[in-house]
């Protein structure tokens, strides 16, 4: 996919509301296009081509389909999602941190399963948005915490312009993002 | 996708857990072994051949990595999942209503978008588990609320003694599910 098709498909479809949210609801976050979808995991999986890649993780809910696409474009590692809360089927040990949502002004548990993170592991990290990266710092504690090494994150929209993407590099971390958004100001959206 | 091979997993690496909990938390509801969620997507997909399915519904978040395979086997229908919490960022009508889960021993609203379901779709109905049919119920209300028609509901696997099947196919709905677990009694699991 080249990022054009993306960015138009933002343009034409996105909701930028206020100053910094931005809705793709009819073919990411709500409603899936899973042709499109396909497209952006083929993407995603050039970005790290090359990386020797164990397993994928990401959190629940809107990350999963594009973890799942990334997967399938790279030979099938297998995908973990992190839960947001703790049902009560999950019993076994786990490991967690809290992330805080900017936009929901929230703090919730991130979670997932220690049989899932492994010392040896080599983990991709994929979600659909990066904004004040919050969620995907919290992802690389959990790796960390099993001991395991991020070999990247990537993901489909950056809000550039919420400094996500400079704190993770800042961490060491390399950051791929399919299209760079420099600024939504009154619902108009511009890329960098 | 054979029957066997998911009975086969279910039994190997599934959890049976008192009298009515299976975790399948290795290949389907935390981590997710892509590829054969892909032979899933193809065996549900089989069920519903010949129906003229014009959208997917399921709901977050294990739902949503089942309901893209079914869509990639039946030519790219678009997916939508219902939403169990209102973002703020979700700001237009949507339909909702509320489901019991008889396993968390709680009540949520799930909501769909307006714009999503239209008077003239055509709804499968997709998730991952079938227990009490609470939450396929819930789907099939949004369904109706907008007007639209349930062409069917494809599940992953039915606990059948939770009587979810039952109460959907006298409500005159087609039900079609991969595996179907007849008990489990101290976390052993009998198939029907």
């Amino acid at each position: 996919m080249s990022m054009e098709a993306l960015k138009e498909r933002i343009v034409r479809e996105g909701q930028g509301i206020g100053r910094g949210v931005l809705k793709v609801d009819s073919f990411l976050n709500h409603q899936i296009d899973v042709a499109f979808l396909d497209e952006i995991g083929r993407a995603l999986a050039e970005r790290f081509a090359g990386c020797s890649v164990t397993k994928i993780l990401t959190v629940e809910s809107s990350g999963i389909p594009v973890a799942c696409a990334v997967s399938r474009a790279m030979g099938y590692p297998p995908v973990v999602f992190a839960k947001k809360a703790a049902p009560n089927t999950m019993v076994e040990g786990v490991y967690s941190t809290d992330v805080k949502s900017f936009t929901k002004e929230t703090v919730s548990t991130i979670r997932v399963s220690r049989k899932f993170l492994q010392p040896e592991d080599r983990i991709l990290i994929i979600d659909d948005f990066l904004a004040y990266g919050e969620s995907a710092l919290g992802l690389t504690r959990l790796v960390r915490s099993a001991g395991a090494d991020v070999t990247g994150i990537g993901v489909v929209i950056e809000k550039r312009f919420q400094g996500g993407s400079a704190k993770l590099k800042q961490a060491g971390f390399q950051v791929e993002s399919l299209a760079v958004i420099r600024s939504i100001t009154d619902g108009n959206i511009e890329f960098q």
